[in-house]
């Protein structure tokens, strides 16, 4: 039940770690997306090879360029994805992207990296949903499912424990205040999402991917890419109105704010 | 016990609502601070009369022009406020300052509003607190009392329930996104900045002042300014290490994430 059965699916930050994956994984599933609109910010960049090799194999892979910082790149590509849907809707969208500055504590963390990373991190997801709104209303109007889920409408965006004040305390190692600041703001704002765009039908969820070896996690990170994505699209198809507006981890178990 | 007996108190947003009122029932108090620095983005304009007018009568108080989303102008007040200090430290700074836009729902909210709001209500705070550090330090170090204490040395981060993600339904007639989500930033910073100053002998908590009819609160709101901040001082005494990085009302109680 790869992604809850979505149809269609759009992802953000699609070109490495966890975002990659998912498209690898979606991919791979028994029944994959009719359509799956990878995006990231640079999709002719060097950094985006293995996500092209991926499209060049797979015709339902379509990659659309895409920095989430930038809102009227959000606006643009929008436009893309209605133009491909050819009057379908958006079943998925997963906020992925994301940025972390490791070295972002209370004596060294300044306003620029607390804007660029609540920019990335929060707005950009609020962006993300806006924009994609009328897409996810009309997968919504057209499902014959009731309640919510993700095969119906969803919002996923991909938070993490760190976002959880009540958790702080436990991994403040890495004190990491910008990614944590923008992380609770996150987490509030798919509270809200949930409570503005329940009525149209849409789920919306916020997951924690665990602590993932990529290039954000590091290699000293416990779980691999693999067992998290593994993980989230589990996640994804049991996912239904009871979950809205909460914060769970790639097994399922609910996070405290 | 105004202010938990603190000696050298600073506030932002002191011009008007919430601030003016700290710095009026301050003054009032049996023994109040030696020092008050009432700080606020214009203290020679029209919205700071009433400010201006207690400065006249009370020598104690003192006038610091200070915009909390200017970075340099946090670092030019701070250096006023020691001058002045001349070698005393700070007890007491109280981030009062804050903006809130009524009309910031999910369908109209954009980028820029975001922004601007995070940076007045979290950022600003996470700023004025950098730039204070040495005078707070400095106020612990001098103090003989054991644990954390607001007559010692704290930051009182004033914040809302509006921020915590665990009530958000309860108050969603008034989605008002981009406060909610800067506000729920503040919370986490507030967690962070217990875990990193608590070390330093400064408390840290963030406290919900009541929906309050002041210019923010409009005036259909259910406390009296007076009544909000005559409970807010009388919490700040009983604060100690066990408050320190919790959201809490004026009334003391404790409010979840």
């Amino acid at each position: 039940m790869a992604a809850g059965r979505a149809r269609t699916v759009l992802l953000t930050g699609s070109n490495r770690g966890i975002g990659l994956e998912l498209v690898k994984q979606l991919l791979g599933a028994p029944r994959p997306p009719a359509w799956i609109f990878a995006t990231c910010r640079d999709p002719e960049g060097p950094r985006a090879q293995e996500l092209r090799d991926l499209a060049s194999k797979h015709p339902n892979v379509v990659l659309v360029k895409l920095d989430v910082a930038n809102p009227s790149a959000i606006t643009d590509a929008a436009k893309i994805v209605e133009g491909k849907l050819n009057g379908m809707g958006l079943n998925l969208l997963i906020n992925n992207a994301g940025i972390y500055t490791p070295a972002a504590s209370l004596e060294t963390v300044d306003a620029e990296e607390m804007i660029r990373t609540y920019k990335t991190n929060a707005v950009g997801p609020m962006l993300m949903a806006q924009a994609f709104l009328p897409l996810l209303k009309k997968a919504a109007r057209e499902s014959t499912e009731k309640g919510l889920s993700c095969s119906k409408a969803a919002i996923i965006n991909i938070s993490t424990i760190m976002g959880s004040i009540e958790k702080t305390s436990e991994s403040f190692c890495k004190p990491v205040i910008s990614y944590r600041c923008s992380k609770a703001a996150l987490n509030m704002l798919t509270k809200c999402q949930a409570l503005t765009y329940g009525e149209a039908g849409i789920l919306c969820v916020a997951l924690h991917p665990g602590w993932v070896k990529t290039d954000m996690g590091s290699q000293e990170a416990d779980l691999t890419v693999d067992t998290s994505v593994r993980g989230l699209l589990s996640v994804l198809p049991i996912l239904s109105e009871k979950h809205s507006g909460t914060l769970l981890n790639w097994e399922g178990k609910a996070i405290p704010w």
